[in-house]
């Protein structure tokens, strides 16, 4: 599917492509983005001290944009079990049992992509803020810029994963889940902001 | 160009794409998402005192999404003069002279699509607002998502256009584009904020 037409199914009512995974694209783009300044910054003598630590970092990034990549398939395919069970029959209390448990597993199954992409965007936030002041400052917009994606990325991630467990009624795993996305978005919106800002003061330097 | 070969090739040393593309895209899967939560509500009996209003956002949606997707070629376009002039000869007084004043246009000139991305993701942004509340809430983490995929394009629309102009000898028209820049994205950023807050709080009731 080429970019244009991943918009444009994104913008009809079809349910696939949906904010599942217009949110790993998102976080893609903004991994790529490490990845680019990274190479960018290989071979160059000014950085020569750090080339390892790019080198290890660029490793990573590959890795996390693959997999968000992926993650964009596996979110519709995730999603479409529950896409179904909203039209089961619940008519008798037979029914009703068995729509209401699936409904409660197929709630699970369509929060596990998001998660991941939540917890992807943290990695690549956390690998953008270790490039800052180790990569070829000509491309110091580029680090800003892909810290805006995955800050969005990882916050759209956040309500992907309530809009499913906030159904579920199993209290222990939902508080489980809050706490853990919690955590995480608190410490990633905080290095997302510093990282910015730092990018856009030496901008106006 | 599929968004799979999209990503791979932002990730490489290759000049283009870019942030500037990146950023195009971020706000394309952003005004996207607004498109697609009127497009899942038209038609539905509950909101259709609101149908002739969410008719025409979508008609403002749709060309806003276009536009987007064009600047990602423009931006491209736009930025190739300057990665040209940077090796321009400047041994001579001429040849400086020369290279300055070339490297001057083609400052300008790289600071069009930014700027034009900035001011589209301002209004996708106030689109979102206006939505809430009117459309489906099964579409509702749509417009979080969506919000916060525009806050992104905003964000980084900004970096794209000061690491072009600040090199500019015209400090008045230096001046003017910052503070339509600022006034620009300290509304935006509010509203984002806030748009975002009550989608997590209608989310969580």
């Amino acid at each position: 599917m080429t970019y244009f037409e991943f918009v444009e199914k994104l913008s009809s009512k079809s349910p696939t492509p949906g904010g599942g995974g217009a949110s790993s694209l998102v976080g893609a783009i903004g991994v790529a983005l490490c990845s680019m300044v990274c190479n960018l910054t290989i071979g160059k003598k000014k950085y020569e001290e750090y080339e390892s630590e790019i080198l290890e970092i660029l490793e990573k990034t590959n890795k996390l944009q693959n997999r968000l990549l992926e993650l964009i398939k596996e979110d519709e395919e995730n999603f479409l079990p529950l896409s179904k069970a909203y039209s089961l029959k619940a008519n008798t209390e037979e029914e009703k049992k068995i729509k209401e448990e699936t409904m409660q597993n197929c709630l699970k199954l369509a929060s596990k992509a998001p998660l991941e992409v939540l917890k992807i965007s943290y990695e690549a936030i956390k690998l953008h803020e270790r490039i800052l002041g180790k990569t070829t400052i000509l491309a110091i917009s580029d680090i800003g810029v892909g810290i805006s994606s995955l800050r969005a990325s990882l916050l759209s991630a956040k309500l992907n994963i309530l809009i499913n467990i906030n159904s579920l009624k199993d209290e222990d795993y939902k508080q489980q889940i809050k706490n853990e996305i919690d955590e995480i978005v608190n410490d990633g919106i905080k290095i997302c902001d510093r990282v910015y800002d730092e990018v856009l003061s030496i901008i106006n330097k």
